[in-house]
């Protein structure tokens, strides 16, 4: 019998997952990130029909890393043709880790998915091209979407990403080298770690993507975000792709659209119904919150909201 | 508005995609398949409330090929404990064609997932190590899913598929090598094509397959076949790995559970609702039936039934 | 200053480079090698003028192993048109371990060299295709070159190495996917294993390679065994791909074209010169003597020996 | 019976292959190399007791390209130790065309080899780490080497080549991101270009590398070059890895160390005997050119000169 959803509900799993916060890997490889808490442990859910649920930390910000890239990919959508995206980034898992090299040079410099790096890069390029001030309309948008006019970029964390940012400027040149790849690499990677560097917390995250859970529509854009279309498009992308080479087990295990990033954060969606935003540091070997990802798998089971 | 399901909807979904059968390529790596004419096309539903549903070829048969796969592990996740199976073989898309070797011989001939013919191989060799007697094990089973007591192996296409091996005796021997192969190859590998060469029609499929949207329950089983819990987890794995190395893209287009064959046969399913059918023998570059997978996207649009 | 060839020379370069028989690792992947002792060392010159110098465990046979595949492309070569043995194996270095299979399934079943495994089935699938006891010819051809008509292969390493042959087979039927290896699998993986488990000493095998330093003619054979221009290629095959994926290093650090075997002998050629072959069972991480090669390194200094 | 070295000898070998211009492919990758006439074909020999020989066009500046990775690694082995270079770059052959990044990704950012495009950056990285003005000093040697105090740059070749370097660039992030390049990565690239685009016509380029048959004794060098040691060791590294992935093919054919260029040339080196240059645009698919490997045989053959 599936259970009432409550802030309780939450707190109860929180409980349950406590343990596995001290068994994950805090992202180390930039000093920004090594310094957060192992300990945080945050969980935040919105509704179609209006409620919102949290629990833990669930109002302390992070950055949200690779979360990002579903929404550099929902600003391109508004802004190209279907074909003028998918003709240069492809829709199938990659079954590689996120930063690989080997497929893209394979596969003359088209990245499998919008979800790992290559594909992010390449939808970071597409945003420079049409768009004056990227950055600046990327938090416009969230902050829209959250509902938080405050929210900004950790430039500290953008500045330490990009001093580590050598393999993802391979990447980038490799599809310069394939043509798909059209303005300097230098300012669209600058870009590609402001949002990134994005900081958001469980209750703003869930609130932002709530969008994907309701067809397109936004409670604060009256036209709707994206399509219907396009939103399923989206929730496909997450199942197959969105938890870098481990995503069929994610699949398995929550049954969930998701999308995760190395700041620990993770959101998911059970279309028509509610988004869901956990947050906890520690990170399994793939790179996905170890501890978010067995609240996901409780909650799902417990709720009985699998898709599948 | 979601259109209500009549055969006369599949009809003239049938004949929307019925320009498509002269676009794919008809599998000819054997002649027994070389041989089918590729102008078939048929749809079957059967749904959880009974109701079944059919247009075109549908009561023609044909060989389910890979189809065979899903039946395959669901023979052996009732004959072992889950962390036998899931540590020989992966839950995760390969992001590779069907067949391929090279990420085997990486990942120490541990097959990514039991859809690629490798994991198959190994799950054909798991029943080989606990029935006494699979091949004919198999047939009872799917009989008595699919309601159909005259159900047969085509031995024609299973030796003509057998004299045609090497490739997947080149797989078998590789896991060998790794440990992750028990019994002798040539056994296996003649099983493997009589699973492969079953010969079913879309209306049979449906039926036989209706257990996965209904939580593992089966007309002819008062039991049960599977747990609901195995079930969704059967569901997520064809979502992330059940089409080949397009499998994102048929998650894009049609949002569903699939798995396919290079007969040209795909099931799909809508969980708690429907098992759907399709066949028509032209298939597109990643081995899945060109018209079928239209059928099914044009299906899911106009009912509303993306899982997504 | 070159210093001049005698069996104390020998003896003193196997005294230096003694305390490394203890730091390889003996091949041990069946039981049948892992037996032999690791402190054995030996060490054999025969020169085109006919002097012959030895020094250490000289006289004692070891199972030469892969040194068994020039002699196999030697006899190859005697049946087929050029053009017929190089259009189903090429001539370049793999840059990949001796028995992958990545680069054969890449490269659509053409071995890079004869002397990687793919490479050597090949060429015994072509002695299978044009003589009626491969395993016999071999034998003659072995004892007229070496002058020792009591040579004989180990049958129990033969029938141990067959039982661990699971790579192998693996490598035989994806090249027989490609349509390059036109023989059952099992009979000539079986004579692959025998020209392996062929017993040889140091004395025998610096006899049996002369022909090599000395453009194709042999004692015993009036005719000669190959033609100069032939002999040029088989030593600038052995330069770029005898010693594995370390050719590189060994060509740097000796300077000879050399083959080696896992049961721990060398061959090396000093072109109008010498043969020399090396015996020590310890193995460096690419699978080649390590004392072995190290004894060649110091000859060629104090010879002043190098082709280059 | 070989033949006695003289010009006519030389310019009967050209008339030989001379019909093998019209078969190769000039460079094309930048403008400044695409409008090279195809029909251009010259040689030259220098011996080590002072002869040289000439024919065709011997006299006509072309630029060395890749050859000039030979000369950085000569630079670098008189700046830095021997374990310095060789914990950065490896010695064996790559097996991959000459700018894959596939094999720098799997083996952590070690190239295999200073020949191939990674190699010789990381080389170009060490000289840039050492040296003041790394540009100024290659010129200065070189000049030195071949006599010819005018010898230049060709800057726009080089502004050429950088314009298209994003692939170069991605090789040199990569190493970066490994911890193999230490320097800032743009200027590398333009001193890397700069050595591909130094002028030099066969008569120069065969008395630059007479060093390579004389033990590292250079005319106008009254102390040498580099020791005899790491000229053989130079030679060994030509063999099997100087012509990019068909080393073994030319070590097969023409049986000498050699080290080629996309601009069409080669050199070649006969030890203790001589060095020969060649050159013709026209190059085959592994990028080495047709007429000049098929002269370079030619004369190997009739001179009886191979190594081996």
């Amino acid at each position: 019998m599936a259970k009432v959803l409550t802030d309780a509900l939450l707190a109860s799993i929180l409980e349950r997952v406590r343990p596995l916060t001290a068994q994950g890997q805090v992202a180390d490889y930039i000093p920004a990130l090594a310094c957060v808490p192992a300990e945080k442990l945050g969980i935040a859910i919105s509704t179609v029909d209006g409620q919102h649920f949290q629990a833990g930390d669930a109002g302390e910000r992070f950055t949200i890393q690779s979360i990002s890239k579903v929404l550099s990919l929902v600003l391109a959508m508004g802004l190209y043709e279907e074909h003028e995206i998918w003709q240069r980034v492809g829709k199938d898992p990659s079954g590689q880790p996120f930063n690989s090299l080997l497929q893209l040079e394979l596969e003359k410099g088209k990245p499998r998915n919008p979800f790992i790096n290559a594909g992010a890069l390449v939808v970071c390029d597409m945003l420079q091209s049409r768009l004056s001030a990227p950055r600046q309309r990327m938090l416009e948008v969230v902050r829209q979407l959250a509902g938080a006019p405050d929210l900004h970029y950790n430039t500290l964390v953008a500045r330490s990403e990009f001093d580590h940012s050598d393999r993802n400027a391979a990447i980038a040149y490799l599809m310069r080298s394939f043509g798909n790849f059209h303005n300097d690499v230098i300012p669209v990677l600058k870009n590609y770690f402001h949002y990134c560097a994005l900081e958001m917390n469980c209750v703003e995250l869930a609130r932002c993507f709530l969008f994907l859970a309701n067809q397109g529509r936004a409670a604060h854009l009256p036209d709707g975000l994206i399509s219907a279309q396009h939103t399923r498009q989206i929730n496909a992308l997450m199942v197959t792709s969105g938890m870098y080479q481990s995503s069929g087990e994610f699949a398995w295990r929550v049954g969930m659209p998701g999308k995760s990033g190395v700041g620990g954060g993770i959101i998911a969606i059970v279309p028509h119904e509610m988004s869901i935003a956990v947050w906890s540091p520690g990170l399994d070997e793939a790179g996905n919150s170890l501890a978010g990802t067995a609240a996901l798998e409780i909650l799902a089971r417990e709720m009985g909201r699998s898709i599948f």
